[in-house]
C-alpha cells in the first residue's frame, strides 16, 4: 500500500509516519518509483507498537527507538527484548546513596525475591522501585509486614503465571509480543487498580452496613 | 505540648503547622497564655493524616480540607467519610458526552458491577475511570474479554475482603481509619503493581528459559 493508505489504515497522519521513518522507528518501504514506496503488514504492526509505547506507555521517542532496535535485532532473545520494554516502563527512582532507610529496604527486597525464587536480574529497576515504596511506608510509621508482602506476591504470581502470561503471543511476530506486554502491563495494571478501589468501596459498605 | 514540640515530634515545621491552623486543617490548641497554646495527641494524629493525604495521596489543600471536614463532623457516617477520601484519590477523567466508545464502556462497567453484586454508589468516579480504560483497550483493538474482567474482580475482592479490610482500624479515632485507607489504597496499590511487574519478568524468564 502507499503511504496515504498506510496512514488511513493505521490512523497515524502522514507527517508523523514520515517523522518515524526519519527517526528510524519505522523501516523504509520498498521503492516503486523515485518518490514512491510500498508499505505492508510489517509497517502496520510497527505503527501499532509505536502507538502503544507512546500513548499507553507514555514513553519518549528515544526510549521507543531503543525498544524498536531490540525488536529488529533478531539476535536479541525474546526475553531480553521484552525486558528492554518492561524496564523502560518503570518510573525512574532517584536513589541518594546516603539514604539508610532505602538501603535497608533494598536489602529486604533482594531477600524477598531470593526467598520467593523469582528470576529477576540483579539490576532490575523494579527492585529499587519496590524498595522505595517500602522505605516510604516505614518512614510513615507503617512498615509493611513480611507476611503481607508474601501474600501479595503469591496472589500476583498466581494471576501472572496462571492467567496473564497465556495472553502474550510469544510465537507471533516480535512486535506483537512487545505490544501485548506493554498494553498488558500498563492498561491491565490500571484495570486491576481501579477494580481494587471499587472492591474497597463495596467491602467497606458491607462491613459498615451502609 | 507546645507548638515547637508538636513540630519536633511530628516532623512538620512550625510555619507549616501555623498555615494548617489558619486554613482550618488543624484544630487550634488550648490557649495557656496570650500567645501560647497546648497541643496534644489529636493534633499529632491530624498532622499524620494531613501528611499522608499530601505526600502519599498527592492531594491539593482544598481536597484535604474537605476530607478533614468529614473527619471532624461526627454526624458523617464512617463509610461516607472514607468515601470522601477515597473518591478524592481517583484521577479526574474528562468525559466528552459525544464519545460513543466511552458511553458503551460505561454501560459495560455498570453491568459488571451489578452482576458482581458490589455495593458502589451510582456516581462513583471509579466507574468512569474503569470505563475510560476499557474504551482505551477497545480503541487499541484489544477489547478486554468479559471473563478476564470477572477473573480480575474475583482476585481483587478476595484480596480486599479477605486481607486488606482487616487492616483498617475502624474502631479507633476517625483520623486513623482515613489515614490507613489512604496509605493502603495508594502505597499498597503501588506495591501490588511493582510485584506484578516483577512476576512478569520472572514468569517470562521461566517460560522462555532465559
Amino acid at each position: 500500500m502507499r503511504i496515504s493508505e498506510l496512514s488511513a489504515t493505521s490512523g497515524v497522519p502522514v507527517p508523523t509516519i514520515k517523522y518515524y521513518l526519519r527517526e528510524g522507528l519505522l523501516p523504509h518501504g520498498t521503492p516503486t518509483a523515485a518518490t514512491r514506496a510500498e508499505y505492508g503488514e510489517t509497517h502496520l504492526r510497527r505503527l501499532r507498537l509505536i502507538r502503544a509505547l507512546l500513548e499507553v506507555g507514555g514513553l519518549p521517542v528515544a526510549a521507543i527507538a531503543k525498544i524498536v532496535a531490540a525488536v529488529e535485532d533478531e539476535s536479541v532473545p525474546v526475553h531480553t527484548m521484552l525486558g528492554t520494554a518492561h524496564y523502560a516502563l518503570a518510573p525512574v527512582i532517584e536513589t541518594s546513596p546516603g539514604d539508610e532507610e532505602l538501603r535497608a529496604a533494598r536489602a529486604r527486597v533482594d531477600e524477598l525475591i531470593a526467598e520467593l525464587g523469582w528470576q529477576i536480574t540483579p539490576d532490575a529497576p523494579t527492585r529499587t522501585e519496590l524498595a522505595w515504596i517500602l522505605a516510604r511506608l516505614s518512614h510513615l510509621g507503617r512498615p509493611a509486614p513480611e507476611e503481607d508482602l508474601r501474600h501479595y506476591a503469591r496472589v500476583v504470581m498466581d494471576l501472572v503465571s496462571g492467567h496473564e502470561m497465556a495472553k502474550v503471543p510469544f510465537d507471533g511476530p516480535r512486535e506483537a509480543a512487545v505490544e501485548s506486554l506493554v498494553v498488558g502491563t500498563v492498561l491491565y495494571g490500571k484495570v486491576f487498580d481501579v477494580l481494587r478501589r471499587l472492591a474497597h468501596e463495596s467491602a467497606s459498605a458491607r462491613l459498615l452496613g451502609a
